[in-house]
């Protein structure tokens, strides 16, 4: 059986690693606070003090991290996972990052002999703990091959998309959709509103057709009951846009709506909406147009 | 037996007067040229020479026009359907116009005691020909319950979205969304190819996640043979979003990414792209970006 170390205990991480080590994988965490750490060796894991060590005692290593430094200093830098200089471990990195990042830790860990597999999921909170995350794996066929047993304990589909970053890659390709959806979705509510239509109706009468997608099916009934909490939280969609924006930067992809529905996710930080639900992008719409898509004008 | 008329015997509007004469409807139909007229006479159709006259002869008139001022015209206009002053006529707008010019004719005709429903399509030619179109209604409930028994020879499901024009609106907020999902899937596959990722993959990884929608689900299948025909057309869609957008201004509703997606639609037709499928929008990315989805670096 394999060892598994886990490393990044959040909302997300937290719920994938006690899914492991439900499926009976024994398991190391590291965390940079003590309380899921805790929890975690409660439930029968064994708590590491830094990732060097997780990576010494295991030979696969999961990291869930917020942002692409996170990842990079747990894995590359001082008391990092390459530091434990073991042939043959597998790294798996579970955050959303940018996938130069995914690329360059690729190719550091390989000088070690390291395998890295980029593999940002899909899914929230409720399939983190359902364990039903749709997974975006970039890195060595054979590599994902080994840990698949482990990844099927915290995910439904496992989708071998191609090379170190590729993962990282269709990640930010479903938040350029995703985006899209919600402010398209913000606009024809309030479209709708101020048009003097009842945007209940709307959404019956386009739900089905042409118009049809996840967002659509699933988020305005929450929207029309007055609820705007996550789900998938806004400051969290506008840090993936702004991977899908760098990145587009960098390959020379003028992405002008990409850019437009990262600027609505901007404002509904500023307008300390950051920790609502993605969906609540409806707000921006509203305030710009002094309006209120449960009861009109404003 | 209702007595129909139909007037405008374009691609839609031919296939739909087609099902109501199969549903055996005594049908009268004009139109401006006359190859369709005809090919409608063979079927069993009645000619007339002017709208007036149709309005003159039957219970319940159709149009199905390109633009706004088309249908004023026919509707409102010397020889149009108001100078036949038939208390009781029902007339029935298909086209996809200004929800505010929906509202004037439904004003005008009815100081004539005639009742006018608007009820814009989704679903395509196909749809039109099958009869499986969605329908979006706006107007009396009382005259739309009564040509429910057309309405269904040419559509699967009818929604009564409210007053006069209210069809219109849930039609442009179908809009809103569709071009949304368009540009965003033209993004997502350039990035991909850009980024050095196959985007067959990526669909593969992100279409049964928070991204589904049914522009994933039936366009890149197509794109990927390289079929970049209709479907429905890219100026029709930029029509579609120039109602939207001077709608929206009417109503002071900034629509921001509305807006970026008819630049796309507006860049589309500049290119010659005009005639090809909406979904070929992707064509614009990759000119801007120098890619092609199907084979890389141009």
């Amino acid at each position: 059986m394999l060892n598994i170390g886990y490393i990044g205990l959040g909302i997300m991480g937290k719920s994938m690693a006690k899914n492991i080590l439900r499926a009976g994988f024994p398991l190391w965490v590291h965390n940079r606070s003590n309380a899921a750490v805790e929890e975690m060796v409660s439930l029968g894991a064994i708590a590491a003090r830094t990732p060097r060590e997780v990576a010494d005692l295991t030979d696969v290593v999961f990291t869930n991290l917020p942002d692409s430094p996170d990842v990079e200093k747990v894995t590359l830098g001082p008391q990092g996972i390459i530091e434990a200089s073991r042939p043959g471990l597998i790294v798996v990195d579970n955050s959303t990052i940018k996938p130069g990042v995914s690329r360059k830790i690729a190719a550091e860990l390989l000088k070690k002999g390291m395998f890295a597999i980029d593999a940002p999921v899909s899914g929230g909170d409720v399939g983190a703990k359902n364990g039903t995350l749709a997974i975006m794996a970039g890195g060595s066929a054979e590599a994902l091959q080994k840990i698949m047993p482990v990844l099927m304990a915290v995910g439904k589909t496992v989708t071998h998309v191609g090379g170190p970053g590729a993962g990282q890659v269709a990640k930010a390709a479903n938040q350029i959709m995703v985006a899209a959806q919600m402010a398209a979705l913000g606009e024809l509510l309030v479209f709708a509103r101020k048009s003097g239509v009842d945007p209940e109706k709307v959404i019956a009468a386009i739900k089905s057709g042409a118009a049809q997608c996840w967002a659509i099916d699933t988020k305005p009934q929450r929207l029309f009951k007055g609820e705007r909490g996550p789900g998938f939280k806004a400051y969290m969609q506008l840090k993936d846009l702004r991977i899908v924006i760098e990145t587009a930067r960098e390959y020379h992809i003028p992405l002008p709506a990409a850019e437009v529905h990262a600027d609505y996710f901007k404002r509904m930080v500023e307008l300390g909406m950051g920790e609502l639900d993605n969906s609540a992008v409806v707000g921006v719409v509203e305030k710009a147009a002094g309006a209120d898509i449960l009861k009109g004008e404003t």
